[in-house]
């Protein structure tokens, strides 16, 4: 049902978006439109890189996930950056490892326990993440942000250079050590999920067809949307900060938003976690470096340097995380927890 | 016999302290008086509290503790915020958190493990605590922190107000999970504490009397306590923050501090470790923040923000203590190793 | 055999090096010179000590170890700071807590993670040494550096002088705790080493003979080498810094680094993880509180208060290796994470 929902949005919202946008509406309407058709392509693409993961096999469709999972984001952000938007590019990829870490772990958590009492998810990759996103934030984010301080502007663009390179390869080395030489050796105690949607939705085919149809889409839309972020800020009072850190992120993740709070619904916590934390993994690991390296390309190029107020949030936002989850378990108060946080960070990046 | 102790201090200390006070004492000699009286007073306060939860059952009662438990603390800060004096109250709650988190449980740590090679408390409640500590430090106090760096005054109170009624809200929901949803799922795999002492010391009307006459005797002594401290600091040469953060800190929780250590000796380590950390909460999460929404009614109100010395050294603890309480176990050096972080900060803020 | 080459090394080095002093050799082969010298030095310096730990048993071995274990790095830290280089050691002794928690653990890891899947080391020495990294990191690092803001500089001594001491308390009591106390209480799940090994290689007397003779070579170097750092830095463009953190500390902790690596390599975790982590705690908690209070006796003391690149450098450090190390178990993709984290610093110092 959510799938049809998607697909009208989608065959509404995309035409209708090219015909407001060459008709210049207002720019206010333009953000609406934008979003929405943004959030129902990406759903889109979710499905398809799915559909190809399952036919490709764990160890390409690992990487495919890798690469087309946060695609939209991925798009989103090159055309801000070519705007000259980098600020809002930092702020857009902060959202969404809060988004991911506090608002998508947090629903997950709560609804699936106010069904369930406790919840087990596999106690073993909640480690590994807990030591990825420790490793992301505290030492990826945290070391270049405080050595920047006395550092001129050359030596920063090389440290982030350096950080973004070590932060990639360090990324694919922990697929290698998921899908290669570790495969199946941290095995849950809980009950394993059975497998039984490993049928591809899509042939390999269509489902290429639909990526490549989608993404474009996305990005046609997505060099749109940056330049209406201006209007919709002086309009609503909202700050550049607010706009990338909440809305930008929200937007480019909410089908996966869903799909995560729907596995926990399901008792599928194993699946639900590693959408919320692998997905902030791949934002921090993959997505924002990339993003550095790119930036060279062009005029205005992105140092991974945030502002005080986003490295901290991330920085509390992971502590909290791993000494949460690190048990291997959940519950309603769990996610409340994490909520609590998410909404105490949306107040500071709204006044800010 | 300390009951009696406390008892013969307290009819000897509140006339005493009323005869002084009009007689217009030294203050050196009022500040130790009314020290005195006070621990005493928050003695009978707390036996009072107790033999009404027990009568009031599990739910009420927890409530009834959460409000009453810090009673005394709440008095002191309502007076001194009254009196304008905004960072002596931030010193105190800090002083709190730090005396429950590091004294506290370091002597009862270090006492029982004296006695007992290994103890151990309920591990789930010892992780269920770790994410409130996380909560309530790393994110509902060092975001507001951090993020009025950029702020102006008003939008520093809102975020403030903001923070303060979701870490209420929180708290409460805490108090709903223990009591209600959750209460008996996760259990200690240690030996349960028979509770033998479920019987009430006091009938209800009688507790309710002491409450009453107790709190009036303690809001008396505290209006007046909270003008010597400028004398006291002058004349020792304490600071503001060292009286707050250390000696007032020590005279609001005195008789906590006894119960918790006692427990200890006795190998009951989930009540010991629950008066420590369950106080550093009620502090934290319902004590702290119910001051900031107070403090809205009087000239000078007192946002969520702490001297940065305070924060770190709040900041500090709570991993520390983490990382020490998180296994469920505890021996005489997890003990020393607190105390000793204690008397690093004490000497830290004397200096200051 | 690296005996063997350790043996030749010093033969030929030690003289070779005081007749380049006095010859006035160029300062960078000097500096190669003294360092590849006290390099194989300190290899004697680990086997004399470790032959007179066995023959003393384990309590007074446990306290020669603990005091010459990282002898070398003291000696020259004494004539650092004797020339008035207090930035220098403070940096060298961070290079030496990084390089043993990152590079040192981080190599253990990885390459015995490349022979076996999962390697197991005891998960209690684990959590232990959680506690004190922690504590020596969290708290007596970071305390007298964010109190010392608003302190003058008579203070800030007195606040370093009473950590310092705290921290050498606090180590002594560790040892205390691990072999009186609690020995043998805490056992791995893990098969145990069977310590065939324990007789001494060298016989007593032969063993205090080395270690005098070492030290003393070491102490006539090491006050040679600290006047080199100034040429090499300016002929290869590193700054102090960087020298400090990287080049001295791995000089000063090259011996060990290889047998922790090739102890992992054996899977013989427990004694890798010793080394490792012993050796960081060593340096924090006894080496360079000593220091402090031996630089009194110099013209310029050394107050416990480091860069905050250094500050932070080592904090991130030890998060991440508490969050990776406490669940007792590690595998090669945990150790690629360290040393990512060690090469990422590596980066920063070198360009600051």
């Amino acid at each position: 049902m959510t799938n049809k929902v998607f697909m009208l949005m989608t065959f509404i919202g995309v035409p209708v978006s090219v015909i407001g946008t060459m008709m210049h509406w207002s720019n206010i309407i333009l953000f609406i439109l934008y979003c929405l058709t943004i959030i129902s392509l990406s759903s889109f693409m979710g499905r398809a890189t799915e559909s190809l993961a399952i036919v490709a096999g764990p160890r390409i469709g690992g990487l495919l996930n890798a690469t087309f999972g946060n695609a939209v984001e991925l798009i989103i952000s090159i055309f801000a950056l070519k705007a000259g938007l980098v600020e809002v590019v930092l702020a857009s990829l902060t959202g969404s490892v809060l988004g991911n870490l506090l608002l998508v772990a947090g629903l997950s958590f709560f609804v699936g326990g106010l069904k369930f009492k406790r919840q087990e998810f596999n106690v073993y990759d909640a480690r590994h993440n807990s030591g990825l996103l420790m490793f992301a934030v505290m030492i990826a984010f945290v070391i270049p942000e405080v050595f920047s301080i006395n550092m001129n502007e050359s030596s920063t663009l090389t440290l982030s250079i350096g950080t973004s390179v070590i932060l990639i390869l360090l990324y694919l080395s922990a697929l290698f050590f998921k899908l290669v030489t570790h495969r199946g050796v941290y095995q849950s105690a809980a009950p394993k999920d059975a497998h039984e949607e490993e049928i591809p939705e899509w042939s390999k085919g269509k489902a290429i067809a639909v990526l490549l149809i989608a993404t474009i889409a996305v990005a046609y839309i997505s060099e749109h949307l940056v330049h209406t972020f201006e209007y919709v800020g002086e309009r609503f009072g909202w700050s550049d900060l607010f706009i990338g850190v909440i809305i930008v992120a929200i937007v480019g993740n909410a089908a996966e938003h869903a799909s995560a709070v729907l596995m926990a619904y399901k008792n599928k916590m194993d699946i639900s976690v590693e959408i919320a934390i692998g997905s902030t993994l791949q934002v921090a690991m993959f997505v924002l470096p990339v993003l550095v390296l790119i930036s060279l390309l062009f005029e205005t190029s992105m140092p991974l340097i945030f502002s005080w107020q986003e490295l901290i949030a991330m920085v509390s936002s992971v502590l909290l995380m791993v000494v949460i989850s690190n048990d291997g378990e959940s519950n309603w108060f769990e996610g409340l927890t994490l909520l609590a946080a998410y909404v105490i960070m949306g107040i500071g990046f709204f006044l800010l």
